[in-house]
């Protein structure tokens, strides 16, 4: 059985093609642009060379047919016929509070989706153009949603209430979601498969430290806390975004630089987080090669982030009454080795000892704690496709 | 040598004279309702009946003259004369980055203190007029400034910036200050004692839970990290305050509501916290009654705080890399069993064992912990006016 994963942005289409036998790759592509000048589709079949496509496309569905020719493609497609999808797979970013797990769609669900728009106005749209795009390209083809934020609803109403009036919450739904969802449900039960454990049996913690940046406290498999909010800004230090900050800020920059709201979260979304505190870039790797090289900003910008992670992980300690694994995933959290080994450093009076020849690796399943560290560390490389795609199974089954 | 200490708002004036000879309380007092109709000074010298002063006061410099009256009044005061007085310590709220440490009044001071008004718009101001007014009243007498923030001036740069543009700091000075200093300063220290050690030995958390609340990570008597933040708004759940919450909210909330700043200013400060997460009541001792009935707004607030102050402690220990000593101060901190006992219920994995006899009190300083708690547990009753008054007798000794 094989199943389309789709993640649509308000101007790009990521596409894989899983078989689910032995859940391989079978294809894997990236269409961008889309309603720009430019448009173009990157796509390769796992064994065979990349094709670049470069097509005027003025909407997802006029990609999404192009991404379809290319998949059945006979020099350089994937499958002979179309049919052979037997189901897609959509990411959805926002579920709010009616989405507790992974659909089936339907017209109701497309509803939900809807409802949700305005607290993700950005990604819920092009959600669900992709979702209907599919829907008039492949008809009859079961589709599934998959939320980043549904796995986070087991959080109890003392996570995820602000301290705010409680209208706000009831009149516009503010609270924490949280986001990642998808990653910290994978990485959770692959870290508890990597140990040969139940995931029901552990309290584990889940840094996907990416370009945005997360964590997770999920104790017996069920997520109890995460950083991200109301919002994907709150929490860690990220790329471009603040993360934790007195919101008392948000006014009196508004005011001192003449921001309206929107100005304001450009600000804080887009021109904050390494790139404002160092001027020098969004992208961590340029971060840490500034910091060898004695950039002071730098230094103190890597010291900050690692400095929240560490206490993000105290704090769900904390909250979990204890933590067995502490595992790290995303593209910082599986590949810098220098981050992960300050993030850990003073943690042994927490029972967590790095061993930094284990922890000299990237990018692969690995156990970097010391055999006598209480907690165990661990690098897990995330999979948010395959998880949609087991998801997208698991329903149409 | 008798000091008295000076805490001026923008319509009160709260002091007491303190006989540094054994620390003991001479007089007591605060003028209410200062250049606004109803003017009134409650005034109590120890041993003696409490008095109320009605009386017209135009200003601050008014209020002080009748409490001054007051202090040395042959029937009511505590002194015979003024020149019983030989120094006045005043509480100021924002020292902002020029003042680590108490300091004796210049003309130079006073600039500073007036340089930082930007930063605390409501407090700084009322804290020069009472300085301007000790000043003209009790001319010759030295005056020394005793900072809120000055405690926390030790954070390392990764505790105190936040992931925003690295110009808004230079600019505006946007970065973590912290609040309560004079407490934290105070308890951390006074808990060294009550265990018949050097609070450089020590990594200890204050958890200073008042109406406004918060906490910090002190390291060999060293403030490393705080809870409060630009402004005293960030952090813990408070009476009326919101603290930490996605930043993002503000200007979701803004539009949606149709608040200016302002707007926006009071209702994070004045309409948020457990007041309006209940709707009930600022007063913790209104929401644990309303708990204690049943009502589920009040036991989710409280849930929700208690939460908060334990992810705090955890963090804080990661951030230090362990921790000997977490202490309780303040209204909350002091007074209330339940909510000491909900904090530390599940920490014994992290080391804390609360003893739910010996947390049975209200007050005074008590070790909390049980005998094979690894952390010491501690209520230590804070006071701040003491603190300013040793300060003041140091610096002008």
């Amino acid at each position: 059985m094989n199943i389309l994963v789709i993640n649509c942005g308000s101007s790009s289409l990521k596409y894989q093609l899983i078989n689910m036998e032995d859940e391989s790759v079978m294809a894997i592509g990236l269409a961008e642009r889309i309603g720009i000048e430019g448009s173009v589709v990157k796509h390769q079949t796992t064994g065979k060379d990349k094709v670049t496509i470069e097509q005027p496309m003025n909407d997802h569905k006029d990609a999404l047919k192009i991404v379809l020719d290319s998949i059945v493609n006979e020099e350089y497609g994937a499958i002979k016929d179309m049919k052979e999808i037997s189901a897609v797979g959509h990411r959805v970013v926002h579920g709010g509070e009616k989405f507790t797990t992974s659909v089936v769609i339907t017209p109701e669900v497309k509803k939900g989706i809807e409802d949700c728009v305005e607290l993700a106005p950005l990604h819920n749209p092009a959600n669900l153009i992709g979702i209907n795009a599919c829907q008039e390209i492949l008809p009859g083809v079961p589709m599934v949603g998959v939320f980043d934020t549904a796995f986070h609803q087991t959080m109890p109403k003392s996570s995820y209430l602000y301290g705010l009036p409680y209208e706000l919450y009831e009149k516009y739904g503010v609270r924490r979601y949280g986001f990642h969802g998808t990653s910290h449900k994978y990485v959770s039960k692959r870290a508890a498969d990597i140990l040969g454990k139940n995931v029901e049996d552990l309290k584990i913690i889940t840094c996907h430290l990416g370009n945005g940046a997360s964590i997770a406290a999920v104790d017996g498999g069920v997520c109890k806390d995460t950083s991200m909010g109301f919002t994907p800004l709150e929490g860690l230090i990220m790329g471009t975004r603040c993360g934790d900050m007195d919101p008392a800020i948000v006014p009196f920059i508004m005011e001192k630089e003449g921001l309206d709201s929107n100005g304001l979260s450009t600000l804080m979304n887009k021109k904050s987080g390494v790139l404002g505190m160092t001027g020098i870039s969004s992208d961590f790797r340029d971060i840490e090669g500034a910091a060898s090289e004695g950039n002071e900003k730098a230094i103190v910008a890597i010291d900050a982030y690692c400095k929240r992670v560490k206490k993000y992980i105290g704090s769900y300690m904390a909250e979990m009454g204890g933590v067995d694994v502490v595992l790290f995933t995303a593209g910082i959290g599986e590949n810098s080795i220098s981050m992960r080994e300050q993030i850990c450093e003073g943690l042994e009076g927490l029972g967590m000892k790095i061993d930094k020849e284990k922890n000299n690796v990237r990018g692969k399943d690995t156990v970097i704690s010391t055999e006598d560290s209480q907690v165990k560390l661990l690098i897990v490389p995330t999979n948010e496709e395959l998880m949609i795609a087991r998801d997208t199974l698991e329903l149409v089954k």
